[in-house]
């Protein structure tokens, strides 16, 4: 065995013990940095010297003992393997030895072989042990990159996305103005334009409060209703929105579950989620499955929300699920398909699922998604149950 | 020592010598889920026992011999200990060992409080390797939940802020036209009022022109400029934005750096880093200075640059800094001060530093921010250096 010669530190209270030890292991190519007879001028010594492996007798004549100093010494740097030996190998001994897992442990009597090869194998497994904590480091620091460039990325998207959405409708709005100006002498004219432009600057507006209640702002109007009426209603207001071929289910009970949210916005955020699945169905339709129903604590605990932070406490839920038989969503793309104008461009379209946080966040719900490739995709809105008496 | 027994596989090609073994294995309080006298049939069986350790000799009679059998165990299952036995300690059997890192290595001769003691240690340093990998795996799960939350606290402060600030633009707008409906009869109040009305909506698409950039889109009007010139100007009308008892002090040579970029984006960013600086300063001012000059590729390599994928390349660099004596920025909010609506509510304020951004990815620049609390910030942009001949 020749690699570079390890250093060595030696703690060991009986002074001739330690000068043959010594002369052993200069014997066997190792470097010997110093001796100690006992722990606190090892401390001392070893802060100075960083040997790469420290050979300590258990039983040290003085305080602190060779277990005390392996203690100190992994606080510090847990990086340097620390070899016991020990006159005896008895349950105290062994069981105090292992509860601060030395990387060798010696016991009396060992001969050069004996020692040499518990050298080499803590040194190795030091080395090893380096090497798995430099790659958990750096995948670490691998993966924080990522988020910070997909953070970024989001950044980006959703600047973009508003320019580009927003410039139109104050582009329309801008042309509108401009055609009352050129009907100045025809009042009725004029007044149509005037109030085309508020209607285009009022369509801005509300895509603002959507942008609201994304964030968790706005005033949305909570009144207690049926999901599952609701859901059969928006069911049947989208089928336009379905590709030719798509087959659209309906699962409720005739009944419930009753919930408190903002009708409006949950009609909304029903018609995405079914449009949104109707756009990942494959040329010449699928299936779709819309499903309104209570869940248990357990299917809640099982997926991950958003927003992140979302706890879903010890109520009963409501989820309104959406299954569509579509290509799936990658991995890297799930987390992305709830933030706005993420994947496309035009304004109602971008806000998209968008439109389903805002609403579920309106009513304390959160929303998940369930998808690989290939195996389709499930879009999950959960939404406290109302279990109040009168509404 | 008295844990729950520990379960222990034994590969040995003598079969008196393996039977030994586990007798006294058995007699020191492991359980023995069995023997194999080659490797072959010890990987199959381990693959279904599972123990806690396994004790090979390196020599086995037939291939694969204990090491390639340990290389293998590692592959599938860094967790499990491999102790090894050997009859010889020379260099070669060593060196081999060591390269797989076993838990251990008992050369003969060697007792049975040798083997105990090599047994406890290995199931010791296993405990506690596993422990390192699941601590290493809880921290990056841990921190990559904060970067997620983080990532989403970002996207609902740009989209309140967007919401905020717009809807406030658009309410002006609304009012405008408003009044010129009351204005029919009177068409210099009703030209005002739509002259007023396109002024708010211009305002409201300059905005997003900034946005625009700040994604990187957009057509900025790049020109050849000089760079201390376009500061000693900034510096000049931004004067009047700071607060009373600020000391701004310009830095530029009389001549360059030359660059190429929009002048009128740089000039709003450099009053935004002013205007910026001049608001971190405490009650009764600070000192606040304003460089601009060429920058080593060292000092441009030290930083992290936002946009997190801008590459230096190997060019020549110019970079504005201004430095405040303000309180500084925590840590956590480093990141974000390049983030759209971080901090202010006002649209103009609100894109404050994502204007730096903008202007600084339209030439082709980044920019990066030092700071801790109590020592003040540096903000510093940095811009590729005009090398060309004729502008």
């Amino acid at each position: 065995m020749s690699p570079p010669s390890p250093s060595v530190y030696i703690v060991e209270d009986e002074v001739l013990v330690g000068m043959e030890l010594s002369e052993r292991l200069h014997a066997l190519g190792y470097r010997v940095l110093g001796r100690a007879t006992g722990g606190d001028e090892a401390m001392g010594a070893l802060q100075r010297l960083r040997p790469d492996l420290v050979i300590a007798d258990i039983h040290l004549g003085t305080e602190p003992s060779g277990i005390a100093l392996a203690e100190h010494l992994r606080r510090r740097d847990p990086a340097v393997p620390v070899v016991f030996l020990s006159a005896r190998s008895d349950c105290a001994t062994l069981d105090a030895a292992r509860r601060v897992a030395p990387a060798g442990l010696l016991v009396q009597p060992w001969d050069e072989r004996a020692l040499h090869a518990t050298l080499q194998v803590a040194l190795a497994r030091a080395a090893i042990e380096r090497q798995r904590e430099a790659a958990a480091a750096d995948r670490l620091e691998r993966e924080l990159r990522r988020a910070a460039a997909r953070h970024e990325a989001s950044l980006y998207r959703m600047a973009a996305g508003m320019a580009q959405a927003f410039s139109n409708l104050l582009g329309v709005a801008l042309a509108q103005i401009g055609l009352a100006r050129h009907a100045l002498d025809d009042p009725a004219r004029l007044t149509r334009s005037l109030t085309e432009a508020e209607a285009t600057i009022a369509t801005a507006g509300r895509h603002l409060e959507f942008l609201r209640r994304y964030a968790g702002g706005g005033r949305p109007s909570l009144r207690r209703l049926d999901l599952g009426e609701l859901c059969r209603r928006a069911a049947g207001d989208a089928h336009a929105l379905l590709p030719a071929g798509a087959r659209l289910a309906v699962v409720t009970d005739s009944f419930g579950p009753l919930v408190v949210g903002d009708p409006e916005m949950l009609a909304m955020a029903v018609g995405e989620l079914l449009r949104n699945a109707g756009e990942a169905l494959p040329e010449g339709g699928g299936e779709i499955e819309l499903w309104a129903q209570e869940v248990t604590a357990g299917e809640v605990a099982a997926l991950r929300w958003w927003p992140t932070d979302w706890r879903a406490g010890s109520g009963r839920f409501a989820a309104i699920t959406v299954f569509d038989t579509g290509e799936g969503i990658a991995d890297s793309d799930r987390p992305l398909v709830f933030e706005p104008f993420y994947s496309t461009r035009a304004l109602g379209r971008g806000l998209g699922l968008a439109v389903v946080v805002a609403a579920a966040r309106a009513a304390g719900g959160a929303v998940a998604v369930q998808s690989s490739p290939g195996s389709g995709t499930a879009l999950r809105m959960v939404l406290p149950i109302d279990a109040g008496g009168d509404a």
